[in-house]
């Protein structure tokens, strides 16, 4: 018997997606966000939520390009951060240190620290109420080298952070309990 | 010093939603996507990326309506199971064994035997090549007890699955590294 909660936006995981850009006089910017996840395979898009009155969704559409940078757990304090403070406020990238790379690829600039580095352009958006919905093709992606583990990426050593909305709190990956596109096949044959 | 590897979809962690529906004789059918997320916290709004060729795509245009169902570890054959096979080819629920519930709320069925299970209706569609995004209001969210901590939700003791593109597997979730909207304040002051 399941008991009724009420209409939530809840899912879980969450990703956690610090997206960059550039604003109106070229400051780079981090804003992190955990309403968000893949959008398509082909041509490769990400997508993600963002409240109008976030800084970032100026520059979104003043700039049309951003970068995804999924964190490590090391890096979780200024990923907080990003979350917490506005640009308008703060110069992000001066306080907490880390380095803006301009991207070659796209108007935006990515985090070098960071494991991951997704190079969108803006190809849309949609209204959904308290929250836009933003999608953006990947250009390029730039990982760091332990994300590489003989020429395949892989996980298992890099702590990527996951956010639990239930606790409010990060986490990083745990084991993995079976292989997808195989475990199921018992039930099929 | 970070490496190109091209353009891809990749995200992580990627969440696991079966979306169950009904079609058009009444038959319950369930599918296993991850390409998917939060769409907005007002109306509340969950989003996933659907290839049209999947049964669940007419599904879903023909009853506008679906449920969010959330996997636990104990499912994990059962789920792969519903990404492997389509529904034109099974009856998936009579395979696996396991419960569609009729929502009262929505024109879909909710598997009982899962943790979380969020009804929705369905609100927009946007074309994005290979996949077309879905995005649906939720209407009602009914939970397991288990899920139920002194009536807050807490994923503790419910191992609900996430999708691992790079090991292509499920893993399970990890530990809680920092409490989020609070680790970062330490930059901010």
């Amino acid at each position: 018997m399941k008991i009724s909660i009420g209409a939530r936006e809840n899912a879980f995981p969450n990703p956690v997606f610090v997206v960059c850009t550039y604003d109106a006089q070229g400051k780079p910017n981090a804003a992190t966000l955990a309403w968000a996840g893949v959008g398509s395979s082909g041509p490769a898009a990400l997508v993600f939520a963002l409240r109008p009155a976030r800084y970032t969704y100026e520059n979104l559409l003043q700039r049309k390009a951003f970068t995804v940078n999924l964190p490590s757990a090391q890096y979780v304090a200024e990923t907080d951060y990003f979350g917490i403070v506005s640009g308008r406020d703060a110069d992000k990238f001066a306080v907490t240190g880390l380095t803006p790379v301009r991207s070659e690829v796209v108007d935006a600039p990515f985090i070098a620290e960071f494991p991951y580095s997704a190079e969108c352009v803006l190809t849309h958006t949609l209204d959904l109420g308290v929250h836009t919905l933003f999608v953006g093709e990947v250009k390029d992606v730039k990982v760091s080298e332990r994300l590489l583990v003989n020429n395949k990426l892989s996980l298992d050593d890099e702590k990527i952070l996951t956010y639990d909305f239930a606790a409010r709190a990060y986490r990083v990956p745990g084991d993995i309990v079976a292989p997808a596109f195989y475990c199921g096949l018992r039930l099929k044959n």
